[in-house]
Order: C-alpha cells, then sequence, then structure tokens
C-alpha cells in the first residue's frame, strides 16, 4: 500500500511538513507497512519555501539582506543542492510582515532584499529558482531587485535613483549591461495566483497598494510611475511586459521577473507540484491524503487541495481532503476529483483550542479515515461474510 | 450490502429516529441501493419510549394520569399491536421535569401516574412491558403506582396511606388482594442502569433524594420510611427485595417491580436491543453504525453505542460509532469492539450552532464515511490498480 500525503500548511495551526507527520503517525497506527510519500504542498504563498524545501530534501539556508525599507535582515530561502535549485519566498526580505503597519510606505519600499537573497543563491550554485511571489509590502516594479542584480535605473541627469516605487517616476533609462551575468543561465518559476497587469485599475498600485500603506493619492502617483518604469523596461529589454498576466503581482516585482529574467509565471500550486515532482511520485499510489486549514466552494479557485486533486485524478488515484473547516459549498468538491472531505475538529470548541490541537486533530481524523478503509481490507465488508473480526 | 442504523438521541440535537434519518441520508448519497435496517436506540433513559417504539413499528399512545403532584396529565407511552408490548418511561407521569424545582418535595411526589399508564396499556392488551427507570421525581418506592393497580397500603388504624413517600412511615399493612390480576400475566423487563439498594446509604434516598427536593432531614425521614416500606412488602409478598440491585432506582420503583411483578431489571441499552431484536437484525449486515452526543471513556460504561457494539460483535459485524463530541478517552474504544469513532462537527463551533446542525452534520459524516468505504469497492484501492477513476 503506497500513500502519498501531500496537504498544504494549516494556517496558523501547523506547517505542511508538521501536517505530513501528523497524517504519517495517523496512517502507522493503522498501517505500519504503509510506503509513505512525504510531499509537504504550498500555493506559492507563506510556507512555500519550508514545503518545496522539504518535500525535496533540500535544506533552509540564510542570507545577509535588507528589509523593504533598508534595514539589515538574515533571510531564510530554501536550497537544493542536488537540483541546484532555490526556493525563495519574496516576502522574506520585503514581507509585510516585518514592517509594522504605520511604516508601510510604498513610495519607498523596496525589493532590493529579494535580489541579495538572489545573488546568495547564485553564490551558492543555484541554476533553477522557484519564487512565491506573495506578501509583499513593496511597489516598486521589481526596481529595487534589479539594481541589486547590477542594473542601473537612472534619472535624466543619469543619478541611480532611490529606492521605492515613487522614484520611478524620474526614471530616464535603464542600464542593463551590469545585469549579474549569471543570471541568464537561471530558469525561473514564479508561484502566482495574481493576473493583474502592471498598471491601470487593475493593476498592482490600484488593487494591492491600499493594503501596502498607499493612499488613494499615492496610488494614482505610484500607477504613473510604473507606467514611466514599463516604458524604459521595454527599450531596454524589448519585451513589453506591461500587460502581462501577473505582470502586476508583488508590486509589480512579476514585471521584473518577466522581463529581464527567462521566467514563467504559473499558479502556485502548479509551480510548487511541478517542482516537487508530485505527479512523478504519486505513481502507483492508491491514495493522496492533502488538506488544509478550510476547505470550501473557494478550495475550487486554485487552492492547494484542488491542484493535488487534479493531479491525482490524471493519475486514476483517488484523493481524501482533510480540513480544520469545511466551509460552505464544499461538496462542490465531490465533483472535482475528491472522493472524500474530512473536517478534524472533534468536538465544539473555539478557534484557538483548534488551532492549538490542529496535529493531534489531524492525526486523528487521518487515523479514522485508514480504521474505515481497513475495514474492507478485512474482507467483512461488502463480501458477505460476517463472520470475520474487524479488528487487526 | 445491508447496515444496520442504531444510534441513540444525540440530546438536545436529534432523536435516535431523526438520527437513524440523517444516517440513512447519508448512506443512499453513496450507497443508493443499499439494504437499511432503522433500529433507532436508547439506554433506557429520556427517549427510550420514542426509539424502541420506532424500531419495532409501534405508535405513541396516550393516557390520562397524573403527574406526581396528582395534577392532571396527558403520558404519553408506546404500543406495538403485534407484540402486545407496551413501552412505558416512568418520566412520562413522574417525571423530574414535569415538576417545578421549588414544588418538588419527595415527601409528597407520587408514582400513582405510572400505575395509571400501566392499567391503560393493559386495556390495550399489552402481555409485556418494557420500563424506563429514568428521571423520576418521585421516592415513594413505587407506593403510588401499587395503589394505582389496587395494592391498599394502610396505617395501623386500616385507613389508606396518602400518597407520597413521607407516609409510608405510617404503613402497617399491605393489601394486594385488589391487584390488577392481568398484570400475573405480564412479562416486565425493566431498564436500568442503576445498581442501588432500596435503603441506607448507597440507597435511593440518600443517593438520589437530594436531586429531588430532599434536605438532609428529609433523606433521612424517607430512608426509614423505605425500610418500613420493605418490611411490609417482605411480609405481603415473601420477597426480600430490599437489598436488590436495582431496587432503589427510581426512587425505590425498582422495589415494587421486582416484588410485585414477574420483572426482570437489566442494563437499559441489554433491554432495549433485546425488545428491538437488533441481533437478530444484524444477522448477515455488513456494517453497523451507532453513535450519540458525547463519546467518551465513559463510553464503556453502559452508553448505548458500546451495548451495541458488544452485540455487533458477536455476530462479527463492523461498527463505527458517530459522536457530537469525541473526548478523552475515545481511543480506549478501539480497544472495545470500534472500528472507527467519527466525529460529526465540520468546523470551530459553539455548543447551539453545533446541537442546531446535529441532523445535517450527521448525514454528511456518515456520507464522507461511506465515501471513503466506495473507494474500496472501485478496487482502485489496496488493489495496486491505480487507473481505476474514484468516483461512482
Amino acid at each position: 500500500m503506497k500513500l502519498v500525503l501531500a496537504p498544504d500548511s494549516f494556517k496558523e495551526s501547523m506547517t505542511a511538513q508538521e501536517a505530513v507527520e501528523a497524517m504519517s503517525r495517523g496512517v502507522r497506527a493503522v498501517f505500519p507497512d504503509a510506503e509513505l510519500v512525504a510531499a509537504p504542498m504550498a500555493d506559492g504563498g507563506e510556507g512555500t519555501t519550508a514545503a518545496l524545501t522539504a518535500a525535496l530534501g533540500g535544506e533552509l539556508v540564510t542570507a545577509a539582506a535588507h528589509d523593504a525599507l533598508g534595514r539589515p535582515i538574515t533571510a531564510t530561502y530554501g536550497y537544493v543542492a542536488d537540483e541546484r535549485l532555490a526556493v525563495v519566498e519574496v516576502a522574506a526580505a520585503a514581507g509585510i510582515d516585518l514592517v509594522a503597519p504605520a511604516e508601510r510606505d510604498p513610495l519607498r519600499t523596496s525589493t532590493a532584499g529579494v535580489g541579495q537573497m538572489l545573488l546568495d543563491a547564485l553564490d551558492r550554485g543555484a541554476r533553477r529558482l522557484v519564487v512565491g511571489l506573495g506578501g509583499s509590502v513593496t511597489n516598486d516594479g521589481g526596481a529595487g531587485m534589479l539594481q541589486a542584480l547590477g542594473v542601473r535605473l537612472l534619472d535624466a541627469d543619469g543619478a541611480e535613483l532611490p529606492p521605492g516605487g515613487g522614484a520611478l517616476a524620474r526614471l530616464a533609462d535603464i542600464d542593463a549591461t551590469g545585469l549579474d551575468p549569471r543570471l541568464a543561465a537561471l530558469d525561473v518559476e514564479i508561484a502566482s495566483d495574481v493576473t493583474n497587469p502592471l498598471c491601470g485599475p487593475e493593476g498592482a498600485s490600484a488593487v494591492f497598494g491600499p493594503q501596502k500603506g498607499a493612499t488613494p493619492k499615492m496610488v494614482a502617483e505610484l500607477d504613473r510611475a510604473l507606467g514611466v518604469f514599463a516604458e524604459a523596461v521595454s527599450s531596454a529589454t524589448g519585451r513589453d511586459v506591461a500587460d502581462r498576466a501577473g505582470a502586476g503581482a508583488a508590486g509589480g516585482l512579476g514585471a521584473a521577473f518577466l522581463a529581464f529574467f527567462d521566467a514563467r509565471l504559473r499558479p502556485g500550486v502548479d509551480v510548487v507540484m511541478t517542482a516537487a515532482r508530485l505527479e512523478e511520485r504519486m505513481a502507483g499510489a492508491d491514495l493522496v491524503l492533502t488538506g488544509e486549514g478550510g476547505v470550501d466552494a473557494q478550495t475550487l479557485l486554485g487552492k492547494t487541495p484542488f491542484g493535488v486533486a487534479r493531479a491525482a485524478s490524471r493519475h486514476g488515484v483517488p484523493v481524501i481532503a482533510f480540513a480544520g473547516h469545511v466551509g460552505d459549498g464544499a461538496e462542490l468538491l465531490y465533483d472535482n476529483f475528491f472522493a472524500a472531505i474530512v473536517p478534524i475538529v472533534r468536538s465544539v470548541t473555539d478557534l484557538p483550542t483548534a488551532l492549538a490541537q490542529g496535529q493531534v486533530n489531524l492525526e486523528r481524523a487521518v487515523e479514522t479515515v485508514c480504521r474505515v478503509l481497513a475495514l474492507r481490507s478485512t474482507e467483512a465488508f461488502g463480501a458477505g461474510e460476517a463472520s470475520r473480526p474487524l479488528s487487526d
């Protein structure tokens, strides 16, 4: 018997890796000899580095970098030496959680720290990069990252622009001759479910600017600045990326990746599944267990369990999803590749308790499901042999 | 495929019959052609009449009676005409829920209404009686019931005693010549998990008197009165029942049944299972579903799901229990005949919401379990044929 354990994290309760371990204990309680494939998953957002690095047996490493306000930090990313693969979350350096609400100023915040992590990964030998775009506090079009990697962003006087999206309004020329030459050989997969363009009413500034501290006046200013940036990028690279779906992700960082890198932008769970070789590892499996904190009708909109279920369906492997919260419309999943959806709470409970008990609840829910499966394997059920004992 | 649906009620959420119906919907969603045996269960307490009557296809009927304070009421009991079986809960007439807390006076409260229900059942043709002893507000040793059935309880002056346990202190003689002769042919099964004797520190008055309104002084008075009653009963019937286990159940009503009736007192769930012929109906079943509001280590102490599981184990039929609350020690059940224990809550929730959503939550939990079972019947799981589709 072979089971693939491919949960996302259960937000505020356990990481994907912890979920895998809880699932593993639950299965082992019933099927001690089962072959288990540990495949912690993520959707490109928080936890992507930890999950994918664990799934591939890599290690978490650190780089000296700066946060979005230029303060020194130690940024963590993942590195899988066997594959020369770096796994980077933009939020590890340019993250919104690193900047207090009162300090958030999208005119000034910069993605320079992301570039510093990439340089560190290149020094380590990276030839492939998976980057998760979620959780940034920046709106600089990736300008800070490009500068950190050797690109010069110059104003009309030939002076280098200071950090932040606001300064891009004065961008006159881009000199990419200094771009780190190793980037040309770097294969980049961008994990992002955001499909917004760089500018305009659906652009980065208008849609995501306010949650990063932009007032309406700043939104207009930032949108104009990114328009100037897009023009200059087009002139410098010959690539017109402003209207590409996803260019507006992470405050326009998507545009920088698409213009200056050999990069493909895909839904987060697909990028992670591909990098983790999930489908390959599903071959011959009898069952896939997935899950995340909440499962409802929204799960069909690109959440990890749905991605896992679609992949499993291509291989004819049934999927069971576990969740702390099974919400409205979850039944829709039954028509979309899920064999069963199992809530893990065991009683009336408040949220803090449920979050604290997540790992043991998941373990027990998985054990329960395995016990039901084990019923069948005794052949007592359905075969008309009611005389067989049920317990092992 | 044959499934037996044998839940208790989920207290404050749904009756046993409603639980059966919810389970039925859950099974049908996955196995529309399954043979379902509806066997709502009870443990002799609240809901016993409704569950057992439904399980046997009987009807609920009413009798004109009096409550424990002598006020006219319409008491409901169950009657199964095919079997000439009456199902009576003592609480339907002498129940604590019928008497406001301030009115509870165990010196005066009487079981006369229970006798009135029995007369009604005899008039209807009853030859068998199942009686649930839970929930009484009386402490009269069954004196009121006996008087209603024709027994005369006389003081030293030959005058009939007034109602209530207090008056028994003046009991001088019992004249049972007027006892309804049809009672001699009535087969009585008493469902009670109470094993207390009639008198003494473990007796009815000391243990259960306080919750029926007895002060410490009244407890002593009642205990002495029941002692007088026991002496007189022994003289009148030749049966010394005061020390019999269960004589102290329902304020000593157990003693009256044991002395004056052809009665057997057994654990509630066993009485209900026997009367419902549950084991007979389990023959050839593939699975039994049971459950109640809460399941934990206490479930091993005579609760309905454990009784059902023991019975099923004798027939080699696996049992899955469902519960709104799966509490501490529930894992112990895995070593005691339960194949799986499944919580039905689907999310973090408060108690009122969980109770209100009980039926739909139970339906969905049963559907989920059946979906996991159905996985097996596709032969995709465990048979190494990963190429088979999982959905039906």
